[in-house]
């Protein structure tokens, strides 16, 4: 994981969003993006959404959204989450590793693929951060979230120890 | 977030619980309040219930459960994790910061207000500990949650440096 | 929480999974079992399965499977938890505590008995590392897991200080 991070990071389907302009939380309201402990950074709950903040994914798999779509998703909500990350240290080469990763899924009670949506998290950690970034994981089918977005990403990384202080 | 936090939560709706009698433990079987690593403290799952265990709000959002009502049980459990608080470390002053918190709502498969329900959990915060304790968050549609209750709340904060030995 | 845990755990219903042979990460794909942050370690979920991966309680509490039914699943995600930690770490011996359990339970709306089947983590965690060894709690009531699964667990413990490196 060294400083080619960003080139790889830049071969993503999407621009990794700079969230320090405007700021994240200016949209957002009363909420932070990530809170740091030692070489813990906390990061909080990521949609699928675009810089403006409209909805890119709505509706549940299993009903509107296919499995397909919902993998789709997860990698923009991950890519969302490097810019959270950025944001917070300033270059992805301070993610010593991914650490764990919970997405929540909108699903309907018989649908059954919640791991192949959440695969669209891990690949885009394993392509920018290369083929050692295993993310511990799980992924669960909620009923509903915020503004009818299809799913929502909770995830933890490690920073190297010589990262910079956090925002 | 000097000591003075403790006269801003007096100002609060509700007395903060004092759960060292009876125990927290007690009433709730084999579970603890906190687990502390650090700085950092974990919180278990807390609902809005009132200090006897009484439940406060049952039901679901986008059904039983306006969302103004929702707001306020939200506001409840916070109340209630500050005492968790004050319980493992003896006082809210030795918070330094909310870490996140991810707030589970028993909600409609419709049903799409959840960051205005968990709201809820960032005013009492902001309230409490002044308006640079942003919490990293996420708001969930869950199903259901023991005993109907409407909500429930699972929260970190970082402790100071100097914040005694927790129990 | 001697090194007299082993025996304790070799009391329990089921061998505890060898996660190292074949590779947990193997069957699973990309991901990994634990991630160590200090003495934090951090489990990816797990669920009710058997060493091949078969899935050995599927369906929803509320509907097909009854409350007893979870309790022992929520048993055997546990005993395989204990195996993650052995994968991870080494032994069991090197644990200090268990820190947070969360446990997902895909549940009808209206079941309201998830701090039940949860009981079955706390008493496998009281079993194996004694009476002292509660954790911090919460229940979920979830829409759908995947491949149907019933319920998954998502738990942190912390280790002893000299506790090896883990992998």
């Amino acid at each position: 994981m060294t400083a080619d991070v960003d080139a790889r990071a830049a071969a993503l389907e999407f621009p990794i969003p700079d969230y320090a302009n405007p700021p994240y939380g200016g949209r957002y309201g009363r909420l932070k993006a990530t809170h740091r402990i030692g070489s813990l950074l906390m990061l909080g709950g990521i949609t699928p959404e675009d810089r403006q903040g409209n909805r890119v994914t709505t509706g549940r798999l299993g009903q509107q959204v296919t499995t397909a779509d919902g993998y789709r998703a997860a990698r923009r909500a991950t890519i969302n989450a490097l810019g959270m990350i950025q944001y917070s240290v300033g270059s992805l080469a301070h993610v010593k590793a991914p650490v764990r990763c919970l997405t929540f899924i909108a699903a309907t009670d018989d649908y059954d693929e919640h791991h192949l949506v959440s695969a669209g998290v891990s690949d885009v950690l394993l392509e920018v951060f290369g083929e050692e970034a295993l993310c511990a994981q799980a992924a669960i089918g909620v009923s509903s979230l915020s503004n009818a977005n299809t799913l929502e990403l909770w995830m933890d990384v490690e920073l190297h120890d010589d990262a910079p202080a956090s925002r």
